[in-house]
């Protein structure tokens, strides 16, 4: 089957990336995609100040619309990431959704990016947001699939007890940084494909250099062998 | 500290190879190594049909040398391979000695080497040898090391466990070949480091063309960023 890995451009304007989003996501289905995935953090610019600005409960204006895409042009979509709202608690949330419309799971971010590496890049995630606790996984007519966001893919277990279960295709939308992804982004996908002899997929944003933050790109998919 | 890895050429000649090995290890020791590695069956051509000819007890001939030499140099050795062969079985074993002599722990190749990738390469351990079971860890005043041979880096929760267990670096003689070298050879030793946050070194036979079996060499340490 055919994959689509969309490496979206996102600006601060929400409704922008909304569109942009499923404008792209038909584009992929026209050229024959049946599951299309989107970047982590696709409506919002990425940084610990806009999540609160950015978030929604779910479901809510921007699933609503990931659902009508995805049901609109048959296909799976994993809808990258947004930052959710839920008790007043904020989490980096993968939703994903069938070819029906109807929401299939929800990947919350298990593992918060907080990095500091002197000189080159401060992030604290968990300044904001809170931590996912569940495993997330769907099934198509093709394979199991298994869900991480980003970070969540810096650790082996995930990934392992996914392929235990019969994922044969990882998916982790992520936003690596030009200090993190040229050290770990591709070694990191390699290694948990040849390890559990399944599929990695990766959905990065754009590169956009004037961004506060900036995201390495380079999506990805890598083959078991 | 400095480690050394001998990137051995391996003859049919098993006096030969042991006399080499020997002059090695003496020649690290003077460039100031305090750990040294030889690669996996470095006494004996690589192949089950010179496992069983090329077997011995242990203790016996060639550990006795790499006692002797370990003691000479007042290094840890971490004793490559040879074919073993205990109670009418022969291992693939990794025999270590510290500076006083002491054999320090053995290690058989727990994931015998069985490949078939057709047109490229055919190999069954398993006609030959048994697997080894345990856990193999020495201590040195620089850091804990966990030992596996070759294929058993293939598989990751041998290196979680013993990352868990303490050890910072993890050494495994190995003789892959040209079909899985260039596929996996670094990028297993990168994974596990990365995963588990140790070093991990390996050390190959030098490649021989002309042996029935070609060595990939490329032994390598890798750090754990």
């Amino acid at each position: 089957f055919r994959l689509a890995l969309i490496q979206l451009q996102v600006s601060t304007i929400k409704s922008d990336n909304l569109q942009r989003a499923c404008r792209m996501v038909k584009e992929a289905s026209a050229k024959g995609a049946k599951v299309v995935a989107l970047p982590e953090c696709f409506n919002s610019p990425y940084g610990t100040h806009y999540f609160k600005e950015y978030a929604e409960k779910i479901p809510g204006e921007t699933t609503q619309k990931l659902s009508e895409v995805a049901k609109e042009c048959n296909v799976y979509l994993v809808g990258g990431s947004i930052p959710e709202e839920d008790g007043g608690k904020l989490y980096n949330t993968c939703t994903v959704f069938g070819p029906d419309g109807a929401m299939l799971t929800k990947h919350r971010k298990i593992h918060l990016f907080d990095i500091n590496v002197p000189g080159k890049i401060q992030f604290k995630e968990s300044e904001t947001l809170s931590p996912g606790n569940t495993f997330s996984m769907f099934d198509t007519p093709y394979c199991r699939v298994g869900l991480g966001i980003c970070y969540d893919m810096r650790f082996a277990e995930l990934a392992q007890i996914y392929g235990q279960k019969g994922c044969q295709l990882l998916v982790y939308p992520g936003a690596f940084n030009l200090t993190t992804g040229p050290a770990h982004w591709e070694l990191l996908q390699r290694g948990r494909a040849l390890d559990n002899q399944v599929y990695v997929a990766t959905a990065s944003p754009a590169r956009d250099e004037n961004a506060s933050y900036v995201a390495w790109g380079h999506s990805t998919v890598v083959n078991p062998w």
